[in-house]
């Protein structure tokens, strides 16, 4: 048994970017030498979440932008927005929404996903962001 | 420490199946022999999703749905139907919020869960689906 | 490699408690003595949840309720509420929609947190509650 750690490094990101990580994170995997177990990766920072999508343009370009703007608009007042001013209410709340964590199984060396499914990472904040994402891999 | 993996077979599930799974993944935590750890399941699949929930009809069969369609509406008008027309672009939404990995922890070689708490499996494609769990112990 | 257990008692918690549990979190991470690996925080119950939130008034007193309102507002009606009469029909699919999970990663035996990330348990039932949270550390 083992952990294996490293840092995914996204060097800018602007709102409603996401980004395909399976590729990279499939590789920290493979460098991990760990076979049977789980990936964790996780966002350090309360305006960026993870999940997993089919990654094709409907979906990234247009239907994920809707839902967020759905459950948490832009312009709905922010109690954040009236005492700091940064312009992010509404990148905060998506974040807790859809958290900050995802755990993908690991099976021979590889990830257990869908054909059709991608890790993906969100930025939601309304400022480019440097991103460094903590990647941990434990198993055998 | 040990990584213990199964796969658990859903044989057919139907848009809107609110499956309760923790029996099967508490006979895959006794199988697996580890008394202290955590249990991972996951959906390999980008239109079904994983949570938990007080198995009981008011919320499974009526509470839930107009949950999942008050955050993405069927007919919302996607940019998935547009170029795939495959009728589910609110299924493949609904899945990237409610995400598609679950973690409880295990403890005397038991599910750590409330009394009226059930791990569930969310079946959210509009076609019938065969689904397969993938299922990972690890501690001691 | 090792797994360390224990229970964070929340005492009292009443519907809209957003409670800061990261520095006992860390606490618990220190006992251990693990080192590299990740911690699992996990809500045995079907009415509270766990995620991460930048812990200043604004989000924590205003804006998150309002997520909350939003998504499944309390006077919905609930299928739960017509069969139970126990008023929590929205806490239920509240937590059902945030996730009873959140697990973070551990580096030099410490919480890998963002600057203004902190760890919170969110109280959505309509009654206080006395919580026993179940943390996992797993690591080396």
């Amino acid at each position: 048994m083992a952990v294996y750690s490293e840092t995914l490094e996204l060097e800018r990101t602007v709102e409603g970017d996401v980004v395909d990580i399976t590729p990279r994170v499939a590789d920290v995997v493979s460098r991990s030498g760990i076979k049977e177990g789980m990936v964790l990766v996780f966002v350090p920072g309360s305006t960026g979440a993870l999940t997993t999508v089919e990654y094709e343009p409907g979906l990234v370009e247009e239907d994920i932008p809707r839902l967020l703007e759905r459950v948490a608009p832009r312009n709905a007042g922010y109690g954040h927005e009236r005492r700091w001013h940064d312009g992010n209410g509404h990148s905060h709340i998506r974040a807790s929404l859809l958290g900050p964590d995802i755990t993908v199984p690991v099976s021979d060396g590889r990830l257990v996903l869908g054909t059709w499914q991608q890790v993906v990472f969100l930025e939601l904040d309304v400022k480019p962001r440097r991103r460094s994402l903590a990647v941990k891999v434990m198993g055998e």
